[in-house]
């Protein structure tokens, strides 16, 4: 594609070589003279004033000497569109692996990929365009939508039901038992676990991550919400839209979490929290039980408190021994005078 | 099974419709006429007096107008308790599928169900009414109880002992290498991990938790424990009976857990530390490598201090600042003074 | 082997029976007449004066009444050596299962093994005495070295590279995709992650850790770094040589970790933090963004501290409430002069 191409498709009008050709997309400090990079920030700037890429997608308004460059309102989208059009995502070849395992009764649409060792069992469904990876186990009734991804390894208990455009990285467990006991007579009896699990459309989940069904209601993932590696999504959680939650992190049975909320890695978030829309939490931080933390709050700490407060006490604590001096030597000043 | 029928099975008599028909357990937010549900606390009751269910099971002493009930001591486990008489737990079809790959000594009970894919290594013994998945693996002279449920994905490295009624969540890890190096000549040499691992009757492991055998020891998690999801479990460690280990908690090498423990999630256990019977440790709490939490006690923060004193500093902590300026008013004060 | 014989690989000279034949090695408390033990540090001399073990390596200069002993710098590394002269580890059996399922075109040495429902997509090579165990999934052009032993039911994505004598536990999974979107008209595009993956030589990691590929550029894991269970290393990051990494520990994107850096469990490591070589990081420590941990430092909390500062912080913390009262008092005093 010519770098006037790519002007072109993305609106624009480029400075420096337009008859350029590039390949691929890379990184500024790696690319070569067929690579279109991107440039994004002060630090960025640095690198594309010696990057070799053979064109760099700008900011509005930015040029850089001897560069052939493309300036857009945001460069890091502008290189995924570019990277669409020179790797038109193919449609995966509609393999039916001989040696899956598939019970006669499952609906596979004649134009998805089962890969060998697939297990699925009675009463699935998997939509046109989805790719079944080797060792997938899809339990009894799932229904798997169109256009999905499911990497090797992953398991889906029975009656999970995942959307369109899914993708689940390796090892990826969905519709596991909920932790749920009740204790008597000295021991803790298992309380059935019998709700549903719900994957909307659009949501990736990160490998090893694992999601329970529901105990007795529902656990819902929200449409274009992204979850990253080895996060727990506990039983009856439902989480909103366009989410992004980031790994290790953990939420608790019946929390319920709004749209557009980024949880940064290693969160904790206890029982039936409820976190309103577009909040906020820094990582590492605990959300206690029940906590309801309001609509557009930035959060962090255990238990979590508004940023700016948590910051503040953090940098209060550094001096805390300067603080017990101070006091100490107040004291011992006001028993001199007495 | 009529109203009638479960009040005379949990020993107590109906309030209101005791011929009415139920066929199934429910939330009280999503039951229907033909499903029992329970109450259980105030919040619970505001649910209850709109429930659609044909019947609840409430706390003694507890009616709720034009609604049928029956009153027992605990309402959830009574549900439970219904809920195993609806639904007899079938034995699984004995299924030996051709798709399995066993060892030709593998000694497994004729009532066993192996799924396809599972690899079953020389020496494996397999007990009645055991449940094998797809994708399982069992090492070398792994031995498995009876009514055991081993999910998709596990994966038991060799001698690992697993009891009966022992559930195993998908992509589960038993007896894997512990973490354990010498550092010699500017390098870790890895220490044989020789040891066993013994998983007691009834216990049940959440998806992709990890476990690891003893490097010359045991590990030993105790009967009727149960184990949450992403739990990580280092090698030699001991774990009473009856314990509860919610997500994404780790315990290190050595460490010693009574009976009864109760840990939140992301809770983080030293090397060696010793949590005697029937503490309860809060989320995301650290316990120092080496510590003793003595018996009966509530503990939370890191480093672990009893819950009440953590809570007053976490109080205090929150109107540090207030404290601080405090203190600068009072050194003015007496600057102005003298 | 014969005591004196242990002796003489270890350059010692025994003390006691030196003619003792030793069949294996074993933990102190554990070991019968024909076991070899270590003993190491004040505790450990205690197990050993009653310990059955028919040998016992201990530290230069120690001798234990009544015991047969090799003295020896390092006990542990001792048995170490001792142990692989017992059980050379013989190189597996040069098995190509029947039911592992080869691209034509993949290049697999004579003398590695493949397990029965390993997957092994086209490109992929896979070095002499190399073990691929049931269920593992090798993706396009993976490269796995010499030696290598990847456990069952671990999944490496395309292009991933492996070097020699590298150790991957169950459940593993290597090259996955980076957690990377730009938010544009309300939701979250996924920006292609494309870059690679390099496991040096001598690396091992523990079950059900993840470690993604680079965005653009590339993750490095390097030459005998060791990482234990339930890790998560994100896009881009690079870990020096010879790093250990506890347990539930997680790195962020773009995050430099050095050479002989010890991180305990459950650490966070923010985006783009720098930890220089020889840091040590304590449990649950978090280091911010950006951050950079110089050389040699020690650190602890959340943001992360030099240990001795943290450390003091948290003695003052635990009497933060006797403070508060001290200043309430001082305050009254003043006023009651007044």
């Amino acid at each position: 594609m010519k770098v006037s191409e790519i002007a072109f498709l993305l609106h624009s009008t480029p400075m420096g070589e337009s008859e350029h050709e590039i390949h691929n997309v890379a990184a500024l400090e790696t690319a070569g003279p067929a690579d279109l990079a991107f440039v994004e920030g002060a630090r960025s700037l640095e690198h594309a004033k010696v990057s070799r890429a053979g064109c760099l997608l700008v900011p509005e308004g930015m040029t850089i000497a001897g560069k052939t460059t493309v300036a857009v309102p945001n460069p890091k989208l502008a290189l995924i569109r570019i990277f669409e059009a020179l790797h038109p995502s193919a449609s995966p070849p509609a393999e039916f692996h001989p040696r899956a395992v598939v019970a006669p009764d499952a609906k596979l649409s004649a134009d998805c990929s089962i890969g060998p060792n697939a297990v699925i069992e009675s009463g699935v469904s998997v939509g046109a365009g989805t790719r079944i990876s080797p060792g997938v186990y899809l339990g009894e009734g799932v229904r798997v939508g169109v256009n999905c991804f499911l990497h090797p390894n992953v398991t889906v208990y029975s009656g999970a039901q995942i959307g369109d455009r899914v993708i689940l990285h390796a090892g990826v467990v969905i519709g596991s038992d909920g932790f749920g006991y009740v204790f008597a007579e000295g021991r803790h009896v298992k309380f059935p676990q019998l709700g549903k699990i719900v994957i909307e459309d659009d949501v990736e989940i990160g490998c090893n991550t694992t999601l329970d069904r529901g105990s007795l209601g529902t656990t819902v993932i929200g449409k274009g919400t992204k979850i990253d590696n080895l996060v727990q999504i506990a039983h009856n959680v439902k989480i909103g839209r366009h989410c992004i939650i980031v790994s290790q992190t953990g939420i608790s049975g019946g929390a319920e979490i709004g749209d557009y909320v980024v949880m940064a890695g290693q969160v904790g978030v206890g029982e039936r929290a409820h976190i309103e829309d577009k909040v906020i939490v820094g990582g590492q931080a605990g959300v206690l039980p029940g906590k309801i933390v309001r609509s557009g709050s930035v959060v962090w700490g255990t238990p979590c408190r508004p940023m700016s407060d948590h910051k503040k006490t953090t940098a209060r604590l550094a001096r805390l021994d300067a603080l017990a001096e101070k006091v100490k030597a107040l004291s011992q000043r006001i028993e001199q005078r007495e």
